[in-house]
């Protein structure tokens, strides 16, 4: 496998071409962003642990039957991935009320919800990637009725799985953070990176944060918490 | 009719009780608010403006089977209603883009939707009135699913009602804001008021603005605009 051009660098991650015209060479990036980029820092480690976490949480979905892009890592802070087109919404999927669902309905952060509930926010850095209904999808036209069906149930089965596999690392999954993309043969599958970056994983006893809300709101060591999830996942390179 | 104690100001109405437990005097004001309240200003006539229209155009939807709060006009300023708990959101219905959602989905102002669309919005003055998913609302438990099919469709009806009233008057009707209440008999009923404030209303040769946008934009002068639509609509107390 080769190293192509670099097609697009976004705020965690550059994206090369490789040799193969369907797979992609992604690179982590140890920049750390808040608040559509207005809080910004360079956070050493940081590519190497999203990478590591993202890698084992792709690998385990698949053992689970829920395909991703992910084809394998490459080294400690590169993975190659099957190339998708992006589409341009974040499928949020929440169980317990933090973040902006706290401030929009004015409910405290911590309110566990009596079911799972799914979110679409429209990928637009220049909008502030604003939360849409179903109709406004529509408008926008970046994804049918049907696209939408298949994203919500992707979505809630991620869900359930990643429910599990923290759950018994005695962490809580507050919510998270999915993107999807389209197969040259217009098959829909999970794409991205799920991380610390994109989840709210909370200690189960403690509710300490492991995620990036240590970075948003100053509250800790990014890094720690990062590793403290990938320790608990058994991770190959995790030194603590 | 007696009116009875001041039971609840807002930014453009006054209610209050009468001698009868299922009916409330509603008096309206020269107030008009924006962005939440951080613009405000007295505007004279505006009371009666938006009093005379809503009067007349909920006896326009009773004549077309919708029915509403309202039961008699009172004064050029004041309206006898059915009493009701206002189910705290907004219906908005959309047959153009224009204001908030232009904003959120980076459209321009004036693009013809392919066919309606039906927003909810959070009534919380701390919150910004936050639109909200149906998700959002099953969360806040302010409505029901079922409550919600009704929400929209009522809010289809009117906008069909609408379009026709106002076409017939050289008017597009671009989008509107409807609130509803539940009766002591817990049926559903259309409330509030329904005016410029209320709506965006747009000359269908020239595009020129008879709403609210007036004030929010400090595009013209509001009490011409509303005066334009109550004349329109042939208001008995129209003096141009």
């Amino acid at each position: 496998m080769e190293k192509g051009i670099l097609l697009y660098e976004g705020k965690a991650k550059q994206i090369f071409e490789t040799n193969q015209a369907d797979e992609l060479w992604i690179s982590y990036k140890d920049d750390a962003t808040a608040f559509n980029g207005e809080k910004k820092e360079t956070l050493a480690g940081k590519a190497r642990l999203n990478n590591e976490i993202t890698s084992l949480i792709f690998d385990y979905l698949k053992e689970n039957g829920v395909q991703s892009h992910f084809l394998k890592k490459l080294s400690e802070t590169e993975q190659l991935v099957k190339k998708v087109d992006i589409i341009p919404l974040e499928v949020v999927v929440r169980n317990v009320i933090a973040g902006s669902l706290s401030k929009r309905l004015g409910m405290e952060e911590g309110t566990v919800l009596s079911q799972p509930i799914v979110e679409f926010y429209y990928k637009d850095d220049a909008l502030g990637d604003p939360l849409v209904t179903e109709d406004h999808i529509a408008i926008l036209q970046i994804a049918s009725a049907e696209d939408l069906a298949i994203l919500r149930e992707k979505g809630l089965e991620v869900n359930k799985h990643l429910i599990n596999l923290f759950d018994n690392l005695n962490v809580r999954l507050i919510d998270f953070k999915l993107e999807f993309g389209r197969t040259a043969e217009g098959t829909i599958l999970l794409a991205d990176e799920i991380s610390p970056d994109t989840c709210r994983l909370w200690d189960k006893e403690t509710n300490q944060r492991f995620d990036k809300d240590l970075f948003r709101r100053n509250i800790g060591s990014l890094q720690e918490g990062y590793q403290e999830i990938l320790s608990r996942l058994g991770g190959a390179s995790c030194t603590k």
